[in-house]
């Protein structure tokens, strides 16, 4: 029987049929990051390695580069660095997903791909409340080709509730375990974020255990979080992590600085109890990261991806008809009460060609280069002992014209600084990650056509921070330099390689 | 009898006269700070008011652009505003002053215009350390010319100290006190700054008193000050004031990020007894202030002047024949315990045309503005209450290249930050000083050709932080514009007012 929203999925599929490779001539489209073939892009969902091939959807809206009615794109890859983007998964329209196939997970239950997603329906443009979201399903054998299976979860903790999404499915102890999040409001209508627990033996009869955390701080309404979106629940290490996306916490000094964050608490799990240890941590440091996602990979790395873009921040790409993309999937490691994040070692496949030069010693004085293309993976050596210039780093993409994107030590801050407020298209701002006590930083960076990102590390430790911003260069602003103010910089190496265009290899080799 | 030296006095006089205004045409050159006609300025000396006028000295080589056996300049001004350069007033080279006339003050000694100095002598040029420096006296009776008298000061405080210099002499009780720096040496040869306190009857014969203050800091040796230049001891409000010129300060955060500083300690003074009660301030938050110097105008006002510039930082104008220059004088006051410096009001006499904006709002925008004059005060008021801008404030001195001089409040820090890294000529670096807690932020901004000297107010308060720094922009670089990036910002008042060159027309009015 065709459902409702069939031909939906036929439209969906068709604008993305029709939209070909054109976007390969956009000076922005990554090389290497998973985007969209047309229209928009954000939160990743169903991330899964299911019969040999990582999965990964997003909420996906095909026809204009804008939000819209949600879809559930689909990607597939063999090694996390390519993916071939396969027929659109999810189409709205349902009496139960009519406006939005929002957010949710995949699992694999016994052989069928099972998407768990939120079902949303508004029910009335007067006020971003009156919606109806629940939780529903659908499932696949072939891993492309879904069959939507309805509800599965119809009510909210609480009969008021109205804000209930991004289920994320596990299975522990032969149950599965839900978490989703949802919004209670105050007596103020000041919303406050939570994360249900429920608890299944056929993922399709859930029950309601217990909240398993919600936004008990003591901020006054307006300053906490009114919603907590995307909620992950795993082990890393020897703690559990919940992760998930607050809305509406208040700058801070360096903190909470986009206008909404995604990070995690560390605590114990004691089925069906969570008792948090640690407070919220964002799990990025720069400009565009949210609502990440998480998986398990057959040799039992835990791997995040997450949308790279942030909402309200400026998409000059839409002028040439997409917007958003996913970052590069990053390992997670537990260390020292840390989530620290390292690209996929994969990654290394798309190395072309090595530039290295070793020592580097400036004083006031820069070091200037050119780079043969705009996707680039480079390592920086930074000697701190060695060093004292007050700021010393790398510009890149630069042109003559005094565009430049600048990444540098500043140690009155004791911070490394990333400042795109030069790198192009009036997209603007700073972000920074506290500057590791260390003898030598290593900064390793990924640059692709319209992104940079940082991975911060110390003697021992890779990834202790990451940067990710999006950055809208010209296209021939491809000058770099090293630099030192006020003293002196000891680098002591430069590693640098021209990547592959992973996203047009893909595309060469694919029929789509 | 013709000293040594007054071969050397004519010398130096032809070339100051030579020069003539031919340094007008120096693109650099200042409108409205006390400059040299020609060559090399370094700390101002002998601040006085007498005989109804001011009068200001200053460490001077006359013969090239750069730091030589140094000279008395000297100049003279009714208003503090407009100065007219006298004759030189002392030049080295008698038995006691043989390798440099170094810094010291002017006392007014019934009618008698007399300057207290510093003779250096080179006794080896194998060390920095085989120097001998004594404090030797020059009188004038026409606040014009000047007799040397030698030697009034032998001795340092104990026989081993070379390093002994900056005497600042001042009446009290009908006694006259001295302060001067001196270096004593610990085991490992590493310096340690010192104030001696003397003490006379006559100016000429004088006694050791005491130790005023000494680095007593528990930093190792290399970390602490190695020398305290300049030191002034005077009384502002209810408390005694020592002002002193300290080397060999490490670096740390925001702190001691010049080669040497400028500051002060307050304290009680019973004489001959300083105890001090607060740790060293220093005075300016910019990259260009040294030496300051202070003296009491008839009306009972505390104004202090500091060499515009500082050791070892990059000086473009020395292409154009000259270096260095004098900030501008600042009104002294006491508040909340703290020194607060205020540009002297005499400097409104320059105001030309006046532009006034009211109310201006941005958001993630930016207000450009074109300024007809490099000479320029700007008032801005800004609601730090209404804005909400991660960055927000001024571009001056900019150029379509990218050339630009930003000044802008930082939420993330929480400080004022002036950054000079794309300011011209390659002169870089960030200053900055904290952000007053208040509703309302003033900035108070002085451009000269070469120069920005920013005073920060809050609510209640002028010139709680002052950021004073040289830079050097292109002669065309006359756009501004007001900017907020991530966010809003209120403007509430956006005044400037095109300054009169006050040295070129000082230079028109004079015979010189």
């Amino acid at each position: 029987m065709e459902s409702p929203s069939y031909k939906n999925l036929i439209k969906a599929e068709d604008a993305q049929k029709k939209a070909g490779k054109q976007l390969l001539s956009s000076k922005w489209y990554p090389g290497f990051h998973v985007t969209p073939l047309t229209g928009w892009m954000n939160d990743p969902n169903g991330l899964i390695f299911f019969k040999g091939e990582y999965h990964l959807f997003y909420q996906y809206y095909p026809f204009a580069p804008v939000w819209g009615p949600m879809h559930w794109g689909h990607a597939k890859s063999r090694d996390l660095v390519h993916w071939e983007t396969l027929p659109v998964a999810l189409a709205p329209g349902d009496s139960f997903d009519r406006d939005g196939c929002f957010s949710g997970c995949a699992v694999d239950d016994n052989g069928v791909l099972t998407l768990i997603y939120t079902g949303h329906i508004v029910l009335s443009n007067d006020s971003p409340d009156a919606i109806r979201e629940v939780q529903c399903m659908a499932t696949s054998t072939d891993g492309i080709h879904f069959q939507k299976e309805g509800i599965v979860l119809e009510n909210p903790p609480m009969p008021q509730v109205t804000h209930f999404r991004d289920p994320r499915v596990w299975k522990e102890n032969n149950h599965w375990f839900m978490v989703v999040g949802y919004r209670t409001d105050d007596e103020k209508h000041q919303g406050i974020g939570h994360v249900a627990l429920y608890k299944s033996g056929n993922l399709k009869d859930w029950v309601f255990v217990k909240t398993l955390l919600g936004d008990n701080s003591q901020f006054p309404p307006g300053k906490r979080a009114f919603m907590w979106e995307c909620p992950d629940f795993f082990s890393l290490g020897n703690r559990s992590v919940l992760m998930f996306s607050p809305q509406g916490l208040k700058a801070s000094g360096y903190k909470n600085r986009n206008l909404f964050q995604n990070g995690y608490i560390l605590g114990k799990w004691q089925a069906p109890q969570f008792t948090p240890e640690t407070a919220f941590h964002e799990l990025d440091y720069g400009h565009d990261f949210y609502a990440a996602q998480r998986f398990e990979t057959k040799d039992g790395r835990q791997i995040l991806i997450a949308w790279f873009d942030m909402w309200e921040n400026q998409k000059p790409s839409q002028r040439d008809g997409w917007a958003g993309c996913m970052t590069l999937p990053r390992k997670l490691d537990l260390i020292d009460d840390k989530i620290v994040m390292t690209p996929v070692k994969e990654m290394e496949v798309l190395r072309q060609s090595e530039k290295i030069e070793s020592v580097v010693t400036l004083s006031d004085a820069e070091h200037p280069f050119t780079m043969d293309s705009p996707l680039q993976e480079i390592e920086l050596i930074f000697d701190l002992e060695k060093s004292n210039a007050y700021q010393a780093g790398l510009a890149l993409r630069c042109n003559d014209k005094g565009q430049e994107t600048l990444l540098y030590i500043d140690r009155s801050q004791n911070r490394i600084i990333l400042d795109r407020n030069r790198s192009g298209q009036n997209v603007k701002g700073i972000r920074s990650c506290p500057l590791p006590n260390t003898s030598k930083v290593r900064l390793h960076i990924f640059l692709d056509r319209s992104s940079i990102e940082i991975f911060v590390g110390d003697d021992q430790t890779q990834g202790l921070y990451s940067i990710s911003s999006r950055i809208f260069p010209d296209k021939d602003s491809l000058k770099g330099r090293l630099f030192a103010i006020e003293g002196y910089a000891v680098f002591d190496s430069f590693k640098r390689w021209a990547l592959q265009d992973a996203n047009l290899a893909t595309f060469s080799n694919d029929a789509c």
